[in-house]
């Protein structure tokens, strides 16, 4: 691809900016990705990684010939960092950031931009248990959904290019205005967090009496609460800078839990049932999880012993068929003896060959409804 | 294995009870596993599936020859079939039960079980996301805890042959009285269900308003409420059984929630990043979660073209040099180009080999820190 960009510089080179330089790498996006982190070591480690082409810890120096800058730290450093470089940046620069909440940083832009530049407010909704730029991944925005706050005003050119940049790294451009957005990502995402960490810092105050209760929350409560391991700094910063928005669903949740609680004190039988009901049926309402394709709707379950070499024997099989795996797990596995493997096929055709291919070679299979 | 027990009798044929059937009859921990359900379709597909030896309809009939009666079924049902059959059950025979509250069902069996006879409660903390007996699954219990509610009195050889039965299943017996064990998961589980359908519901109430949201809510909203998919008759039935409890945990939950708002509120950064802090420091006590073996420590992260054959021939690499993959996910996958796996080993010298070996064959690869 020609590259669309001279000089992006990525701000803050961690998961997501080092991912993001990975794929504008290969994507040839820019005719040089530049970091700029006040991490020396990390630099070194994203230039190993193929994260940036190199790194410059002086933050002036590092924006001032970009045409696109990239502000990939926590919002309220991104806030301040767009308040320091703007006066140095160049004549038809395009600055994005990556932050989950968006009313304040277009607000501050909007007020100190200089003429010339443009601030275009980025949310890509993509992120991994993983922080730090070693957690960076390549792949890390295929099909996730990158929200745009494009405000009235903006010059039409550099919103296009930057749409084609995020459409050439496997994301899909999302619309919105900042005030909507915070208010949307308070309930799918930050009103999650802060009642994942109530969770689990409830389980943390049980824990003292109950000395017994951390070895039982493994599995479903880990699962349950694994976005409480979220960045505090990044949550601070969340929860500093959508506070409004965040107050307002918390009020809606404590009203569905209190009406809950009530329920279960009335041992009002229908109506606990229907609010399970009711969660069980707007959740089958959310497209299923996405790992860069379709969900994944022909699975397989088969039975195989555990030794060196199965899942090859398993994997050849199907190569050899042509029939491509779209997704294999690991369910359960009896150490030396055998385990349980979730296979997905990407149709029903592909299912049915596998099916009968793995009956065929006594592999015990059945099709996971 | 020399057969425990003469005939099983499972009451209620769905996940666990059909997944436990399968461990016996694999294990040959009894001569004949009887599936009493009273779906006449549900039984011919557990024979089908070698859950059980036969299936029948007649409740008395079906447990008046077993010397071991488990009592798959909801809680309250599993209470009353506790009462229903008690009358019928042989000299000498042992009932358990796989519910997740303990003490209304101890208390009941208390009272009504006839001489000679034995009760001793169970819960297995095993499950899936998929209800039925078509989710049954052999392995459903490896390394699950499984918890026995042995009482005082209670005679020691059944026990010993009941704990001997969970143990050759691949579970492991935790000795509980009723009470602590419902406080305990009134903490770990029946509060998170509830705190998750609450947020599913929150969710929808501003999907009126919002009609978007449910389409951003993919990925860690997903995931994080997967709990709130739970059978609505059997969290009925939790919620009924184990109110004081789970009322008693609700109020510390809210307590903790009150005080993470009423500092977002005013601005407090620091009691916020502490909250978030704790949390994350708490979790990071809660043993990883388990697949049948311990926690997999050494991964490998690799980036290969989306063809088929491409596991095939990752997957005989390591299992030509006798390298055992014990866990393989599919991260990220940009179809007809390329994706990212995750692979797990058992040991530090297996990733090393590995990591080697998928360089020398030009796989770009890097370990998961």
């Amino acid at each position: 691809m020609q590259p669309l960009w001279e000089q992006v510089t990525i701000v803050g080179v961690g998961l997501i900016g080092g991912s993001l330089g990975m794929a504008l790498r290969k994507k040839g996006l820019a005719k040089s990705v530049i970091g700029v982190d006040v991490r020396e070591k990390i630099l070194d480690t994203a230039v190993e990684m193929e994260a940036i082409d190199r790194g410059i810890v002086d933050l002036q120096a590092g924006v001032a010939e970009a045409d696109l800058v990239v502000l990939a730290t926590p919002i309220c450093t991104s806030v301040r960092i767009l308040t320091e470089i703007a006066p140095f940046l160049k004549k038809g620069c395009v600055v994005t950031d990556v932050g989950s909440t968006k009313n304040l940083i277009v607000e501050t832009a909007a007020r100190i931009m200089p003429e010339g530049t443009v601030f275009v407010g980025g949310h890509p909704m993509a992120g991994s248990e993983q922080a730090g730029v070693n957690g960076a991944d390549l792949y890390l925005f295929e099909n996730a959904v990158h929200i745009l706050t494009v405000m009235p005003g903006t010059p039409e050119e550099p919103v296009q290019k930057l749409k084609q940049t995020v459409n050439s790294i496997g994301a899909r451009v999302l619309e919105m205005n900042p005030v909507q957005h915070d208010f949307l990502v308070a309930g799918i995402s930050h009103l999650p967090h802060i009642v994942a960490a109530a969770l689990v810092n409830t389980v943390g105050r049980l824990h003292k009496d109950y000395p017994d209760i951390l070895g039982l929350a493994a599995g479903g409560f880990r699962d349950t609460t694994r976005i409480a391991s979220g960045h505090p700094l990044m949550w601070r910063d969340i929860c500093t800078t959508n506070k409004e928005q965040i107050l307002e669903v918390l009020k809606i949740f404590k009203e569905t839990l209190n009406e809950m609680e009530a329920m279960i004190d009335n041992c009002d039988e229908e109506g606990i049932e229907a609010e399970f009901n009711r969660a069980r049926e707007i959740r089958r309402g959310i497209p299923a999880r996405m790992k860069g394709y379709l969900p994944v709707l022909y699975e397989i379950i088969i039975y195989v012993p555990d030794r060196p070499g199965v899942i090859a024997g398993i994997a050849s099989l199907l190569g050899e068929a042509g029939i491509n795996i779209s997704d294999i797990e690991i369910m359960r596995v009896k150490e030396g003896e055998g385990g349980s493997i979730r296979l997905g096929f990407g149709s029903a055709e592909d299912q049915e060959k596998a099916l009968t291919l793995f009956r065929e070679n006594n592999i015990k299979a059945k099709i996971k409804l």
